[in-house]
């Protein structure tokens, strides 16, 4: 084990036995909550960092789980990376209603001891970060010393600092916005009606692969910028000319397939339905009748915004209306447009300003 | 009638009786192609102007037709609009491989008698330049005064001044791009799939509706800009309030399935997949290994760019990598920018800078 490397990780699992109301009105009969831990809780236990996970992500952040696989954020957390475990004692968990151990579709429904599947109840962002407030007592954390996220994990990230003003110290809210647009709504209903309308799609035995891939390739197109395609795959042909069929034939095509086929061998199909229908229920204003500022008022935490110049899927402009509404509601708000190629995903890849603008915010003290 | 309308406009058709060579080395055993024309044809038979129509367009362009449905640039081609019929004999035909009346999909093959479906062989747009040079001779006409279109309409209008450099006068590229980028492929890929994946495709009795709606919601997205979707339908939502499912909550999920099950009812799969495909392909400049200034190089036309600021599908961008190489080319070529918030769709609207800027080249004589 290297000195910039965590190693193995283990997978915890924290069972909460009573029952949990939703914002839908449902209730489920307790849950079980999987998640990881990198670093060491210091004594004070005032050193805890939670990373949420954005749309297809999970509480396996950095490290190498059981198969080998590195965790998603792997290059910002370790030891001095960004998000130092020499400093810090990071947590990430699995979101309710996801399918990498936390209850969700795939969990057994105590009522009926079968799989939930489609009757899994919908869950909001605001259900999460109740739910991740429970993980922290059973940590037994005064409070997370900062909570932290990309684009719907962003979103957990300022929900904590205003549904938990108390609880939170600091917040980075990454590639994200205060809600979605309609054409972010669009994307995310096509991507549903691509698996809603796949034949196998609550079948009993055979799984929507081809909607949820198309779904996914949906999305890999909205994580990219235009000027990212066009460096990585331009009009080059995957055999080299024309063959006047529909099989692959550019490159592009023969990377979406790939993701899009990948990522339905791995990941639910439910739990995708699930995520999107978060992201656009996502408004926290909605209780200030949309007044931003105002829903702020009672945020103490320290906030950084972070975006991306290239990214299209929540565009810097989403960032500065979020930065705009702090700076009225008078708050501690810095933000940060980083020039970055590559599109929504830039969340996910390191840089020497990513990085040290991160270090910089989270060990400042004053 | 008034004097701005056309009234009830005619269909007429063409039949190709001789064997016609396609750029994929497919041969079609002649062919039929309908067209309609507004205006009067003058005696010097010089004042001719083909109006080529988009991915789901056809060569109903204006006036009324048989079920009283304007044609779809109505709004541009009549007595004293844009394209004035007092002046010009305006001509729109339906593309080979349409779903419209000409030689397409759904036309029976002479080989074995049956429709042919998926097996009706790819075209590009030299392939329909050179069958709408066939119309051109049918209806008498020793040249083009000007060959007009926006977006995959635009790509014919720039083929034609590349392939028959003697035969068109003056063209109009509207919201067009020399060829498509990674993320426009990529788009259309996705539709592709969309219809491909549908277990009604190629079925005998049924048709891929669904398939067909999931390309057209996608297609939908990328007419419209960003600020036009939130300017139309916002965070609205359809019953007032969330109700926790995944029937149609937001305003703008309700419009895109509209969008996707009605044109699911009034066009062709075939045609739908044949089109992106010709979308795709397009790239004059490959005869020159990538050079599009030499491609151009023959081009004797008077060549107008327009480009609207919201089109995010064909940006303005694009124009002006265009004009740029026409510039490079020594040619005579004019580029206006209209700032427009419609996004793509854009190019079907009126209005007075877009009017003005057409009506001043067409009339230009020097």
């Amino acid at each position: 084990m290297s000195n910039d490397s965590l190693g193995r990780v283990e997978t915890k699992s924290f069972m909460h036995k009573d029952s949990f109301s939703l914002k839908s009105g449902k209730t489920l009969q307790g849950f079980e909550m999987v998640y990881q831990t990198y670093g060491e809780l210091n004594e004070a236990k005032d050193n805890a960092i939670l990373i949420c996970h954005a749309l297809s992500g999970n509480h396996h952040v950095a490290g190498l789980s059981e198969d080998n696989k590195k965790g998603w954020w792997d290059d910002m957390v370790g030891p001095n990376k960004a998000f130092d475990t020499n400093k810090y004692f990071i947590v990430g968990c699995n979101n309710l209603g996801g399918c990498h151990g936390s209850t969700g579709p795939n969990s057994i429904n105590p009522e009926n001891n079968m799989a939930y599947g489609s009757s899994f109840p919908m869950v909001t962002v605001g259900d999460w970060v109740k739910s991740q407030d429970l993980l922290r007592t059973h940590l037994g954390l005064p409070y997370w010393y900062a909570v932290v996220g990309g684009s719907l994990g962003g979103m957990q990230a300022l929900q904590w600092s205003i549904d938990f003003p108390d609880l939170v110290k600091k917040i980075v809210v990454i590639a994200a916005a205060a809600k979605l647009s309609a054409q972010n709504i669009a994307f995310n209903e096509i991507a549903r009606q691509a698996i809603l309308a796949d034949p196998n799609y609550n079948s009993e035995d055979k799984l929507p692969k081809t909607g949820l891939g198309l779904a996914r390739m949906l999305g890999h197109i909205t994580y990219l910028s235009d000027d990212a395609m066009r460096e990585k795959f331009g009009r080059d042909m995957k055999k080299g000319e024309v063959n006047f069929s529909y099989d692959v034939e550019f490159e592009v095509e023969s990377y979406l397939r790939y993701q899009g086929e990948s990522f339905s061998n791995r990941f639910d199909a439910h739990t995708y339905l699930l995520m999107t229908k978060v992201l656009d229920y996502f408004d926290p204003a909605e209780s200030h009748e949309g007044d931003l500022a105002k829903t702020l008022k009672s945020v103490t935490a320290k906030t950084l915004l972070i975006a991306f110049s290239s990214d299209w899927r929540f565009s810097p402009e989403r960032s500065r209306e979020l930065a705009n509404a702090f700076i009225e509601a008078e708050k501690d708000v810095s933000f940060l447009e980083i020039d970055s190629p590559h599109g929504h995903d830039a969340f996910l890849m390191p840089s020497e300003t990513y990085d040290s603008a991160i270090e910089t915010f989270l060990d400042k003290n004053e």
